[in-house]
């Protein structure tokens, strides 16, 4: 700050004393409007941190009253794509309501282990979201060790608050699709993940897809590759060379299935004519690329997520909640009735 | 804490010194290194606050150094993709020299607007990293105010860092590989994005085809759209109802060149054997859509813009660099040469 008051830089609260000809301490308590302060001092005050574009310390105000008005948001185990829709939704809560988002990408196992050993999030945050589908219960110990509220999105947690899906009984959609139009050679794709969240999240879907298909009696395979795009090409790669391929292919995830239609196409084999192919999670190119998929709003995940560390950050705080949010099935252009030829 | 000392909650400064039986200014000045404390006392204070699990608060050590120890990341206007690849590569960088990483999506017209009213990040944030491919004039004078390093990724800006791509002579590279394939007309499919920053990007690759097709005598024209996958799926069924489709069709995103390819597959149109499609991005997905397209690294850029910042942060700042990263054509199979019937 000049000598006429100017501002060049950031002011500080001894800028305003100056200029208000007061104390710092006056100036302290007058714009936190604790009441000890003349009305025409106060006004004083007012007008040079105005005139000085003066804002009070946020760590200053943080020391005062133990809160930072920050959420951490921690991305543990999730698609690049889901976690950025849900932090899409989250942070606009949060910011509507004041709060800062910190964000913490720690997806990779050593980032994550040496997340949780630090935790840099005591006395940083007011409450945590963690996104993944599920937490160790050395992370769980961790986490309570901040005392805060914590939501987990993805999965659920003992003791804490959770918004997620149920990924069995929408795999349990999904096969039941297929097998209403007529498959009764079924393949489940699913990756080999590294992370125990992922593979968790593989097994409720795996248990959905085999429950559908013991209902019915049908014959199904599941066959395991690696994860993304082209861990569904390879899977389908592997099918053809064995001359063994299914009426109909289930992946556990739309990535997985992607890479599936691209080496299908690559084959010159038509979809859903001679294969058909669902996915799971409606990834935002799903409808660029015409699939049957299953349908959840990440969005609406990171959002519930929010009004819950809001709640429980309120005045009248409630038990932690586990919230399943409903999934759909969404028809599109790649399954189909068998071929003929297939016959049952 | 309790009485014996167990912690049950975070510690507080004032628990640390009931427990080594000092004053809370020798715990702070102890555990801050500084040399007026007697290396008996000092070990006490350690091993008080390591058993009760003690961090001292980010916020007083904020207050003593005037730092946060935070960067600010805002939003303003990237594709969910680009920018959760650019917040990735930033924060890894970050994590890895102990900031925290703050995140603020604005990038609808009316957040955007508050965001830059309000600039929550003065006192919050040692350094700020904006995505969008410019800011308004209004909006450096907010950022200004800051008075913290500030760097731009994905365009330039006055008296700023920026990380970005050279858009023009990408867009030349594009069309080139077009017309070396043989085509003679080719339509460049662009969106109308509602925000400034969109629109000069939008600019920029347009300036490159028309420089490209211009050198080689080469007719083009240019179709507006509507942003992503939707707007390119409705360009080519305005061309198809006006039985005016081109040989090629260069988008100047992959969504949108996502959203032609559907409407030519549903058509019955075959890729590439009647239209070459060429997209713009390299989208995660671009791979599974056997899209050839410009490949830049959102994830680089995350990467050196942190770079940039951390080095301005660092004892020896430097001025303001300009970082242009490197595109590249990536040939898949959506471009190939036109059908003879087209004959030139």
């Amino acid at each position: 700050v000049t000598q006429n008051g100017e501002a060049i830089g950031p002011a500080h609260i001894e800028d305003v004393a100056r200029r208000a000809g007061v104390s710092t301490a006056t100036v302290s308590r007058s714009l936190r409007g604790l009441d000890r302060v003349a009305p025409r001092t106060r006004e004083r005050v007012a007008r040079a941190a105005q005139e000085l574009h003066y804002v009070p310390s946020p760590a200053a105000s943080q020391l005062a009253s133990r809160r930072t008005q920050s959420v951490g948001v921690v991305v543990i185990s999730s698609g690049r794509w889901f976690w950025s829709e849900v932090v899409c939704g989250a942070e606009a809560v949060l910011r509507s309501s004041g709060y800062d988002t910190l964000l913490y990408i720690v997806d990779d196992p050593s980032g994550r282990r040496q997340f949780f050993d630090l935790m840099p999030l005591r006395r940083r945050v007011d409450a945590v979201m963690v996104l993944g589908s599920s937490v160790t219960g050395r992370e769980q110990d961790a986490l309570r060790r901040v005392d805060v509220p914590v939501v987990l999105v993805g999965g659920r947690m003992p003791g804490g608050a959770s918004v997620r899906i149920d990924d069995t009984s929408a795999a349990v959609t999904a096969a039941r699709h297929l097998i209403a139009l007529g498959h009764r050679d079924v393949v489940m794709v699913c990756s080999k993940a590294t992370d125990p969240s992922s593979r968790r999240t593989t097994r409720l879907r795996r248990q959905g897809f085999e429950r559908a298909l013991h209902e019915h009696g049908v014959h199904g395979r599941v066959l395991v590759t690696h994860p993304g795009v082209d861990g569904g090409a390879a899977a389908v790669e592997a099918m053809l060379s064995s001359g063994d391929l299914p009426t109909a292919v289930f992946a556990e995830g739309d990535e997985l299935a992607l890479g599936a239609l691209r080496t299908l196409r690559r084959a010159g084999i038509s979809v859903p004519e001679e294969v058909s192919v669902l996915g799971f999670d409606d990834h935002e190119l799903a409808d660029a690329a015409d699939l049957t998929t299953i349908s959840r709003s990440p969005n609406a995940h990171g959002h519930s997520a929010a009004m819950l560390l809001l709640s429980a950050l309120g005045p009248v705080p409630s038990r932690p909640a586990d919230v399943v949010l409903p999934t759909r099935l969404v028809l599109r252009g790649t399954t189909g009735a068998p071929p003929k030829s297939a016959g049952t």
